[in-house]
């Protein structure tokens, strides 16, 4: 029997956004190996081992899953939304690049799911309708000055963005400093969707100016949008659909 | 009976992206709405309406939709990829926008997918694992000056980029500018994938040096992803892998 690795994108919370590729492999997977939240989305079923870890061990969770098909397993490891978004494909790959040389050729796919952001957009209209970039806010992995940079060029750009893991109880004040920047940059009109725990039972969604907005408004469960300098609203009753045109201004 | 609107995002092409949400809807369909080859996608069943229409008629297409609900119609308007990028959410509320107040108080719905620079970066490895932008290339709804002005930006952020559209019949030359311009602000040595009718039989995937691309390599089915400076690949028998590292040199 020979082992394969597939990274598996959940989509970000209902069942009803995960993609039949990946339920079929999860199907036939004989190990999962993902972040405890994430692992707990997956049904149990007798034969399958399911591998819980902790956030912030993304290669080391990598590496495990990599010495299990080595041992001829099935291994899905799941993500969160897209895995190749801000998630464990780009970690697997790392510990590829600097693993044993076996580990090269094994099975491996990256199987794509509904990335957060996009999921969050469909909810409140079509804030990502024109050109936009993706952007972790998390400094974990990259200085502060880089993100700076790149929120500046991007404004400067007109895109609109979307950013991912903006504020945690470890990074409190970094978000902060965004919205600081983006205020400078886009002046106090431009609208923002806070969009929490997107399509859970639990979703959440805001949309207030730049003027308005508070670091508060954000956590590790939120997705922020920022619109473009064409984003606008559409007014009806209830909620108002925020959406960017097509075409530019 | 009261009518609504589904904007659908089918995934890049495979049955197996599109999910079980965008599936219940065009089971509880009467009328699906759309361009004709993603109309055609769509399993045909008694008493379900298809309308396929042209490409750039989006405007006209919506509005159809919008008062086909408006009589009590349950009516999908289905989407290649992700339907909020790139695709016909944008189009809807533009329609909405500049209609009769009446469409604004309708049941409507932004059903997300797997957008095809996901399923492309996927197939590939994770050139996608870091800061990036996405870029509509096709300039009929833009300026050329725009492009490259976002193009220039983009490099000097060090983003990822994604292009959809990047060449059509209709606009053979501006995919040569647009490497002329990237070969300037990159030098020859970035990474380039042209990613072809990702999930469908006929998919083809090449990766190749700014210096190597060709503008013949991509056409309206075509995906181009550039990677950023941190891009790189990993060797291997067979096709190697494409990625972006997580952390910023």
């Amino acid at each position: 029997m020979s082992g394969w690795v597939a990274v598996a994108g959940l989509g970000p919370g209902s069942a009803a956004l995960v993609t039949p590729e990946v339920s079929a492999a999860l199907t036939e997977a004989t190990d999962v190996v993902g972040y405890a939240p994430y692992v707990a989305r997956v049904p149990e079923r007798p034969g399958l081992m399911l591998h819980a870890s902790d956030n912030r061990e993304e290669l080391a969770r990598a590496a495990h899953a990599l010495a299990l098909a080595t041992d001829g397993r099935r291994v899905v490891i799941v993500s969160s939304g897209d895995p190749g978004v801000f998630a464990m494909a780009a970690a697997l790959f790392e510990a590829i690049e600097t693993g044993p040389a076996t580990w090269r050729d094994l099975d491996i796919r990256i199987l794509p799911g509904v990335t957060a952001m996009l999921a969050a957009a469909a909810r409140a209209g079509a804030p990502l309708g024109h050109d936009f970039c993706a952007i972790n806010l998390s400094d974990n992995l990259k200085p502060w000055a880089l993100i700076e940079r790149r929120l500046r060029l991007a404004a400067e750009a007109d895109f609109a963005m979307a950013f991912y893991n903006p504020r945690s109880r470890a990074r409190p004040d970094g978000f902060a400093r965004v919205l600081g920047v983006l205020r400078e940059a886009c002046g106090p009109d431009r609208l923002l969707l806070f969009a929490r725990a997107i399509s859970c039972p639990d979703e959440r969604l805001s949309i207030v100016r730049l003027g308005d907005a508070a670091p508060e408004m954000a956590d590790m469960r939120t997705i922020v949008i920022v619109g473009s300098s064409a984003t606008r609203l559409i007014e009806r009753r209830g909620t108002p659909i925020l959406y960017t045109p097509r075409s530019s201004a």
